[in-house]
């Protein structure tokens, strides 16, 4: 069926490109993309190079090409081949192209391309590309490149490891270093700040003729073997590339790794290695999937979406989630709060190992933590705001540039926005309840929380005349009102962060005294310590709703903000790239917001009253400017569960389709390139189906809670969750909620929806009719 | 002797303007001004009009022309007077001028004008003007016009009341009504928002010719008498105006009043009310005059000084100083934190009952300070940023414009600059020890000193774990660093006004206990309050000096700001009308100061020892811009107690001649006119002189301090002192400091310098030889 932006879909599995638009190299590039949590590989096509964003992102690899700025590194691009037919080059952008085909099949993490292609002087060639990212090996890169002319030609080939790949902050390798080993080609590259050594090796087979001459090409920075085929009409050559990528971070002798995994590849052959792929994609899949009945498009955006987070997200190591996942070096390749609060959730229910491996890297980085609360005066664990390796704050004091002044504003991103920290706890706890993985509560996240607890208490103040502690000067979530006080999400947040951790304490008092007691005794804390804790968490300032209106303030004195409309602002606009925020934007001075932070405050702790819900959202929904990515999930979510059922589905179209459909700002305020995969909003989609729709919730005794709210134009939406070690299967119909627990489960499951709660024993199936 | 910017003095009372200078009209209409604390008015010719800045403006007319800008009112012209000859109109901008001479006589408060004028046909006729305005009674404005052919002629004479003055935020006056009475004529007015009722009346006299014609000319703002005389060569015709202004707010029938105040004035005649005016001023000038031995043009400029400060203050009524005086409606005729630590301390040691009335008035504005404070959700008294005739806060929300974006800015100076309640605070305190006028702090200062106590209360944070009291949000006088905490400044005053206000409660517990039960009844207040204080006042944090470096830091963080010097930002400037500060400007994240904080607590809590102030000086001096006004004179009080001598007196000059030499910046960011005679200058300079040259400073206990610091390049340096009632003449030579303590003295004074301590009986004449 037809999609929007140019793209089709066949079964619901795959996105499919049939006509070539020049003017989304970058969209498509990305969309396209394959990868495996380690490296992600653009889905650009193999001709390609630096200028129509050929990248292949390696994870781990943070460097600074220009000071103060540090990112991942783009690896010299192993899969680049080009062609050309009786001297004239194969491209998208001359001559002319038919039965052009560009496919992303997400079921099986395949990229596959076919075209035939028809030279200025009327030659014909068709191609046919596939390759992926192996899930079974994430250091390899697969491709299979095939080309036919239509008559007899001479085909020239260039085929190698191209270090020109797009680079949106400079140069990050110093030296570039091709080599030859036996019948493999590599390059090996040292970074210029971390001095990281990155290697790719690329190996190759020729299938259907032998090249007349075989050359190979070096130049400084590609390393190339240069081929002439004399063909007959129809006679197809099928080239077999594998390509590994191994840095020095990944241990010792990254080189002879790669090497040996290409060997061990090219030995394997194609078929095996694609066969295992396949089968690790569709494991992913079986506890991951979720179903869309009765609407191929939704289906087709919603695996869109799971796929990315999935390819964005480490499977291999304790790394963070990039805001961009691996699609560019946008947002540096690190994380953000967006990791714990919109990427992690479908990991918590699908696959924990995963997100515990991303609390572990929270954990891992805590001394960055700690680093940057005591740099701000602070002490404690204040997590980056943009935290790359070691968690040391990779965000820069000036981000967005005045466009009307031409001069660099200092955003306060990195040193008011405090809820990171409070954030991650909270993804500590739902993880601890998720998986009941004390163990894990014990050694790493008390740790996380007792620092955060100290981090929160050396930032509150106490007002003494009104007996209660306040949070000043704080960024919120929504980013167009800094400098702010007592902002409801932060401080409830941190009122959560502060209690996990006295009940956290206690029990370890009781059930892990000798943990406890060194880790107290690690961190230098004593009873004065917890029992500033008790005395934060008693007195800190709620926000309360309304007793009239039902409204909760945003943060002190938001009502008495302007009242506008995102709509009003954009007339007050002198320049279209204006930054709406802080210092001098349009939207300081209004009540107009970038995302609404008591919605925000709704969708995670979700013990507020409906009809509080309902006014706050009929409020703060019409001043909203949506300018994250992060803000269509939340309102989807929180109109599920307040009965707008359509706005919710409204909301769900929008932020599910942020990428797919193009919709969203490609640079910020300044200019800078801000494209890529919005990875938030391919988390949120998840949270929008099951939290939203399904209305799942997970009580703090392990209670399963659903309140479904089915859109009006599906049949069903089927999922798997995991809770506590037991499989689920959820498949919500018009008519009923059927819920089958898996036979291997341990224990029987506890479920609430519709007004009742049943009990599920392993294996056994309750069909649950939709209340009328 | 000549002076600068085209002015000349014989005996050092005057300046004289022999050269007419279109290009500073603005400047000398404000620097030639007349006044009496009543009303000023512009020493501009009596044929101009608005497009040349004439105005009268009247004190205690606040009102609204436009919404939200509340400021003085400028009354209709009584002294408009032209003529023309033989149909050619006289005038400094057409023919030619001969013998122009524009003097302001400081010494008699006088305005006087020569002029032989040849028209551009050839004729020629003199003119002579001479004006004042009354000390004896505030309300009038009196004036001789003469003129005389030089050969025959007809000479138009048009004179009245001229209702086209310089606005310069619009009309405030919505009605308008010409009235004959007698022999009087006259124009009431009634203002647009506040509906004060403003009269102005005229009365005139003829003498040395009988017009031929005299008619009425009545327009809907101009009330006119035009005349026509038939003059012989060298017949002179002298017109005595006199003009009075009354308003509604000065009690009820203010036209009556006015029409009185003329007829009596007319019969009194011209020299009978010049004699009593120049009475007045010799009364003045005895005891506030400050002799400079040795230099002509420092003696003028010292005298313009005081002259301004002098005109500028209300003496009929408890009103305040505005920031301009009473020289134009720039900053709304209203007093800052300027009043207090700038224009008061002349008055407290030369005249303290003005002292006292300026502090009465803050009294009498306390209803406005709470609501102020309220507004902000504080609670006690927080007084205005700008503060008129309520004290409610005049300064906008938005004052700069953003000259790029041509955007308003919000600017902090009313919410975030607290430190103008604990000044007021510090000039009760001044006062008290200066007169030793306890009924004044037991009727008046003592609700002050408590209000204040409780705003600060209501807006300081208590730092658990710090175990400290913190102001946080902050702008100090340094206004190019708004959302600082703890400014250095800020807290000591906070401090003090907190300290000093528990001791006025205690020492009324003992002497006013009656008073002290009443007022603390009135103002809700119990022993929490009090409690609330002590513990406010012992933990308030007060930045130290470093151990090492000698010091203090301005405010939290500012010593990890780029450093950077004033030129250096010059450099950055984009657009050269730019605001330097918040939120934006080019300041912001440097340690460039506007003004520098830290010296301008050294010149109010000169408790500091010298090494400090010196590291402090030499540290923050060189990054000094300047941009106010108030910031020479603090750095030459400072320059002279360190031994900087040189810099004592550079930055005398610099300070003393802002107005007088044409130093000031004319227009501020976004192009608002800023003209006008910067009052805090004016009452800087004696702090430099008295303060600052001659080291003067009033112990706790009474005791005078002298530690002088003479130029080098004067002779001497005389003034007169009153403490607690004493009169002290004070004669500081090169050799010797004169201490001649006045006959009528009550009691003995105390003195200490160069290291002695004498007593000085009534009557007795002491000389101690300067130091070696």
């Amino acid at each position: 069926m037809q999609l929007q932006n140019n793209l089709q879909t066949k079964t619901g599995w795959e996105i499919i490109e049939t006509t070539f638009n020049a003017d989304q190299l970058s969209t498509t590039g990305s969309n396209f993309m394959i990868g495996n949590g380690y490296l992600g590989y653009r889905g650009t096509p193999a001709e390609w190079t630096a200028e129509q964003f050929v990248a292949c992102i390696v994870s781990d690899t943070y460097d600074a090409a220009v000071d103060g700025w540090r990112e991942l590194c783009n690896a010299p691009n192993g899969l680049f081949t080009a062609l050309s037919i009786n001297g004239e080059s194969l491209s998208l952008f001359a001559g002319q192209t038919h039965a052009y085909q560009r496919t992303l099949d997400m079921q099986h993490g395949l990229y596959q391309r076919t075209q035939k292609w028809e030279s200025p002087s009327g030659k014909q060639i068709e191609v046919e590309v596939e390759k992926f990212a192996s899930l079974d090996n994430v250091h390899l890169l697969v491709m299979r490149y095939a080309f036919r002319p239509v008559r007899a030609a001479r085909v020239e080939l260039i085929t190698g490891i191209d270090g020109k790949v797009w680079e949106l902050n400079g140069q990050h390798f110093k030296s570039y270093q091709c080599f030859v080993q036996d019948e493999l080609i590599g390059v090996e590259t040292i970074t210029r700040e971390q001095n990281i050594q990155l290697d790719v090796v690329e190996g190759l087979e020729i299938a259907g003729a032998t090249p007349r001459t075989t050359e190979r090409v070096q130049s400084s920075d590609r390393s190339m073997r240069q081929m002439v085929f004399d063909l007959e009409a129809g006679q197809q050559v099928a080239l077999q590339k594998v390509v590994a990528v191994y840095t020095s971070n990944d241990g010792p002798t990254p080189r002879k790794r790669a090497e040996a995994d290409v060997q061990n590849a090219l030995k394997a052959g194609h078929a095996l290695l694609k066969e295992v792929h396949q089968k690790c994609w569709a494991n992913i899949w079986q506890t991951t999937d979720v179903k869309i009945a009765g609407h191929l498009e939704d289906q087709t955006i919603t695996r869109f979406n799971l796929y990315q987070n999935l390819i964005a997200t480490p499977r291999h190591a304790e790394l963070p989630i990039g805001a961009r996942g691996l699609s560019c070096q946008v947002y540096q390749g690190a994380a953000f709060w967006d990791q714990e609060l919109f990427n992690l959730p479908v990991f918590l229910y699908t696959d924990p190992h995963i997100a515990r491996s991303i609390l572990k890297y929270r954990y891992n980085t805590l001394d960055g933590a700690r680093k940057k609360a005591q740099r701000l005066g602070y002490y404690g664990a204040f997590y980056a705001w943009t935290s790359g390796k070691t968690g040391e704050e990779l965000f820069p004091d000036h981000f967005f540039t005045d466009v009307l002044s031409g001069r660099k504003v200092r955003n306060h991103f990195n040193d008011w926005q405090i809820h990171i920290s409070p954030d991650i706890v909270y993804a500590v706890w739902q993880y601890y309840n998720a998986t009941g993985d004390w163990d894990f509560v014990t050694d790493y996240g008390a740790e996380i929380l007792f620092e955060v607890a100290q981090f929160l208490v050396s930032h509150v103040y106490f007002k003494k005349d009104r007996g209660r502690f306040e949070f000043i000067r704080l960024l919120g979530p929504d980013e167009y009102h800094e400098n702010v006080d007592n902002n409801a999400f932060t401080n409830y947040m941190a009122q959560f962060a502060l209690e996990k951790a006295l009940v956290v304490e206690a029990r370890m008092q009781r059930d892990a005294p000798e943990k406890r007691e060194a880790l107290l005794a690690r961190l230098g804390l004593d009873a004065t310590d917890i029992q500033n804790w008790q005395e934060a968490a008693d007195l800190i300032y709620l926000p309360q709703p309304d007793s009239r209106t039902r409204l909760l303030e945003q943060f002190d004195g938001y009502f008495n903000l302007e009242d506008a409309t995102p709509e009003d602002l954009r007339q007050r606009l002198v320049h279209p790239d204006e930054y709406w925020g802080w210092p001098n934007g349009v939207a300081v001075e209004t009540q107009v917001l970038k995302q609404a932070d008591v919605l925000q405050l709704f969708a995670v702790l979700d013990n507020f009253p409906a009809d509080v819900m309902r006014a706050n959202f009929d409020y703060y929904e019409p001043r909203t400017e949506h300018g994250s990515s992060l803000s269509p999930s939340v309102h989807s979510q929180i109109a599920s569960r307040i009965g707008y059922s359509k706005m919710a589905y409204a909301y769900f179209k929008q932020g599910a389709t942020i990428d797919l459909y193009n919709a969203s700002k490609k640079v910020n305020s300044g200019g800078s390139f801000l494209g890529g995969i919005h990875t938030a909003a391919c988390g949120g989609t998840w949270l929008m189906l099951v939290q939203g729709f399904a209305g799942f919730s997970l009580g703090e005794g392990g209670v399963i809670n659903f309140s479904p709210a089915l859109p009006e134009n599906w049949d069903g939406l089927a999922f798997r969750l995991s809770v506590r070690g037991n499989g689920l299967a959820v498949n919500l119909t018009r008519e009923n909620l059927i819920l089958k627990a898996e036979e291997s489960n341990a224990t029987p499951l506890t479920i609430k929806a519709h007004g009742q709660t049943v009990s599920l024993e392993p294996g056994e199936t309750q069909i649950l009719p939709q209340a009328a």
